[in-house]
């Protein structure tokens, strides 16, 4: 597409955190031009008074969500940040013009079984074949040419991320153990008792062991990626900030690494990777907030492997890379609208 | 009362911050014993297990606030800390033995036209001139002797500790200006949009503009103490740590002040009273966390004064001063069951 | 100035907070070119190995700082992210082509008797007349077509935002109180007692009472853009959070002002100036976190007048102004890379 | 001892954090007696003025450390808390009537080589023999008689106290990985880059990969103990709290476990222990911050187990568990002057 040419986008939950980070990203994208943000409880209001980070900079109006979204015209891609369950029904509404990316779990599992147990839905059927798994860094070519994509988890992201380059090297033995954790944003936009000021901001904690969603995706596409399906344990865990994952990755090789291997292994992976940047130390949250970055480090004990990741949660966790998606399904340099940076303090 | 004599204790609210920071205390009181706790949705739960922090140091089960409170068979006291509104309905029905000391701002107003402004309830009427203003360190004579005590809204026992000095002094003229800052915790216990951690942890900004409920609380209790009826500005902002009230008042004399004469005026006004401390430098809400203590410092420049007041506002801002109001009205010395020292991290 | 024509920079002291926002910000800024950023510490060092937040986004190495800075070649313009007292010696040694921007107090007051009285250090002499107060909104005129810029310190550029529409109006009559609060980054890059992690995370607290270093810069401001030279009594307070200053401003008006009154006077003062943005109801410092905007509102109760400000101390408080600032001297947009916007969580 | 007696107590290393919290535990502690209390850099200052928190609590002085320790006349135990290495060389000139309890890992690790790898320091030699490894629930008897306590480290701590039930049930085969997260105020009191608050706020990264020196002593306990010598993968994290230890053990056992056999299993362990509680879902570190206890909760999939301890890093990890040694040493109750809740918010 030409450099000024613009995408025409229609946002499905701009209320939320994942569609705040898109309109921050999409206003400010050199091709973007958001036509459509729906948000139901906020229909009529500025899209500034509600996220007052964009005050000044957008004259944005909330609309209720169409009944029938079928026609929505000179729409050329819709994003969805709704809660889990709702995009399953208004994506096979749409006209099949549209170009989709979903960033909530509806379309990531192919399993109608799994798929059943952990987001307790009807799965998708046959549409679901249409969805493309958007991790972009090991599927560029599909996303390329996919009409629907959809969004890894934040989790899935930042576990992926760190696995896929050991699992595909084919050294590894044994289990694989992730132990993740997550800032409160992470939990949406809503107040909860769990995100709650007064006591989240002392607390660190575990939550549904063993029976997070974010699990099936990882191991679908461990497999899809790298044919890898040697059990995993993952655990997820929630930090007092707001924005960030950290994933601790427990590895076993079958002979022993050497750092030097490891870390030329990783940086051989994704050396035509921009937003994966390899680091030497253990990286840090506060390096990648607000950024499409996923920082990644790896380190060795004998056949003991430690590879740590760390992204924001709603960046290359959730908007980012649906903007990264998008870039790539429009035909232009990935990095375009993204190239910004995160703060040192 | 002897010295193993035990007061019976009933707590209507339990599972709100108040609550829970009154059982923090009593459970721990030498001469306490909690007979009662209320908390309508937790009613037929442990209170461990709503407040994980007591989980192992009390076998209290939450009840259902009774419909007839008339009748609390051999209960000696009861504290209400419930939402502004319901102890107005309860306290009459008590049977007249029983004391009580209410956390609310039910029963601070004496002026009934002044507290439907503020509260948009009706007044309580007559029962009102039964109740004594709880702020111990300028009351203790009346508190002793009382049967209700109407403890002091938290921002208004920081803005009174730093006021009443110099009000008393005779030294002021002109307005005062009071800039108060309150942590999360004092928006109660359950969750909402202003406490939500993601936007909380970066947060600061003021609220009420001229208009919050503790300015007449303060008013009358600066005029009732000090005759002093100076005009009053008070601003309330929201701080991002869980506990804490810090207090920034602006006052000016008739005559410049050296820092020493204020800071002796301070000392004198507070040597009987232990849970004031007086700093030379400006204190630190990290000084008092989880303390009854309420510390102070004054400083000068030319007819120019400022006094900085730091407390905990679940503690020397309500339940703690609850407490140390409880042990005046039985005869204890008032440290009784507070000598417990913050943290320093 | 052409639209891809480059601007070719210096930054003295990268390695600070001042030196890493200004990183941050023009090495995406279309017509900016840094080519030269020392750090004595960091000297070899890349510049992302220190800020790990540009890391993949620049090669810039820092330089020691030169003995001799007169003839940094092809260099338009020089920043100064110096401690207070370097730049006073290093401005005067440089070339009279290179336009300079100083973020240190250094060359901000014009009367030598203050400055040595609030800085400790012997005053610039002569070459102060050359530099021109870069508070933006209220002197683009004069810094269009200045050579050298003192930028306006974090706390001052609050206060003078929220203060000059009201001191010009010729309204106010009294005494300003302004009270001014700050998030620790302000406190600098280097470890220090009051920044320690586990206690400042739980505190709050007032130092330098009427002391502070930016009150005569406030009241120097005040008198030249305004004549307004009413009494000012300014403090500052240490916030939790690590970016932000909120400043609450009481004044007092010759008349009553309704609320509509004092909006307007504000929305007309700032119709022209993009970073200043009102609101309507009190600002937050998590709104304007990472960018460059000042969030404004007013509040009136008869005839007294309360003015909240709130912005970024290292972006509109330091490097952001900065960057505005060189914007005007170079012709630009004062817009020109600094369009980024916060981000709600 | 009988209920009034005092034990006389020499504090080495007061103004730290494991002194500062010794301090605010033995002051109100019934059975104890401060009577020396040495901080080098703070010596003739009171305590209260370097601790802000004792401020009205206690009229100690901070004297410098004695160059000759041997003769402490009438002290029954002096508790070290000083940076590594110091107290080697300090216990052995104490006068052997004195017991000692050691905070920091001088006497914890019993082979010589092992040590000097992880500390660089050499061993305790002959001394070494006389220490008994003060955590409490596994150790009891052997701090009933022991003059010399080497107190655990706080991630040591946390992850026996989650791993020693199921090492000695036989139960387990296979690797442990043990993800371990602690609060701010482990690094100290001392300011330090990694602790600097504005960066550290929004901050989570993993550090000494493999190589933390409270690796050897998990395992020296663990075979101790349990006779358990299985691969331990330790990994130590940097959480954004201020106190607070949270460590995720993953195990795997030879046949399947059930969720009810392996919560028995601990409520079996630790019946006798109170300061170890049991959670149905993870502990958090809100819950235990400010306390002596360590909460631990049990999860199982199949063969994988996951155990989720919380600690306070500076009193169950350090100070409270110090006097909990004493108050054994000296035949109390070992809840003795331990009994205070946390807080809720």
């Amino acid at each position: 597409m030409a450099a000024n040419d613009k995408i025409r986008i229609a946002i499905f939950g701009g209320s939320g955190y994942g569609g705040s980070e898109l309109l921050r990203i999409l206003l400010f994208h050199p091709n973007a031009d958001v036509v459509l943000v729906t948000a139901n409880e906020h229909a009529g209001k500025h899209v500034a008074k509600v996220h007052q980070n964009l005050n000044g900079l957008t004259d944005l109006v909330f609309t209720a969500a169409p009944d029938e979204v079928s026609d929505l015209k000179g729409v050329d891609i819709a994003f969805f940040g709704l809660p889990h369950g709702q995009a399953l029904n208004l994506v096979p509404q749409l006209n099949r013009n549209i170009k989709v990316i979903d960033l909530s779990g509806d379309f990531r599992i192919d399993d109608p079984d799994i798929f059943r147990q952990f987001y307790k839905n009807e799965h998708a059927g046959e549409i679901q074949s249409k969805f493309v798994y958007g991790l972009t860094e090991t599927n560029r070519d599909a996303i390329r040419t996919a009409e629907y994509v959809a969004n890894p988890g934040c989790f899935a992201t930042a576990a992926l991320l760190a696995l896929i380059p050991m699992a595909k090297s084919g050294l590894l033995e044994g289990k694989v153990v992730v132990d993740a954790k997550t800032g409160s944003s992470g939990s949406g936009a809503k107040a909860a008792a769990n995100t709650h000021h007064p006591q989240r901001m002392n607390s660190f904690y575990a939550y549904k062991p063993f029976t997070h969603q974010h699990v099936p995706e990882i191991e679908q596409h461990l497999y899809n990626v790298a044919n890898f399906d040697n059990e995993l344990v993952f655990m997820s865990h929630s930090l007092p900030v707001s924005r960030g994952i950290f994933a601790s990755c427990y590895l076993q090789t079958k002979v022993n690494l050497t750092n030097e291997d490891a870390e030329n292994l990783f940086k051989h992976f994704y050396s035509d990777s921009f937003f994966v940047r390899f680091s030497e130390i253990s990286p840090d949250v506060n390096w990648v907030k607000n950024t499409n970055f996923c920082d990644i480090s790896v380190h060795t004990s004998g056949r003991n492997v430690v590879v740590f990741s760390a992204l924001d949660n709603l960046v290359k966790g959730a908007a980012g890379q649906a903007v990264q998606n998008m870039n790539l399904m429009f035909g232009l340099d990935e990095k375009t609208g993204l190239m910004f940076p995160g703060s040192n303090p």
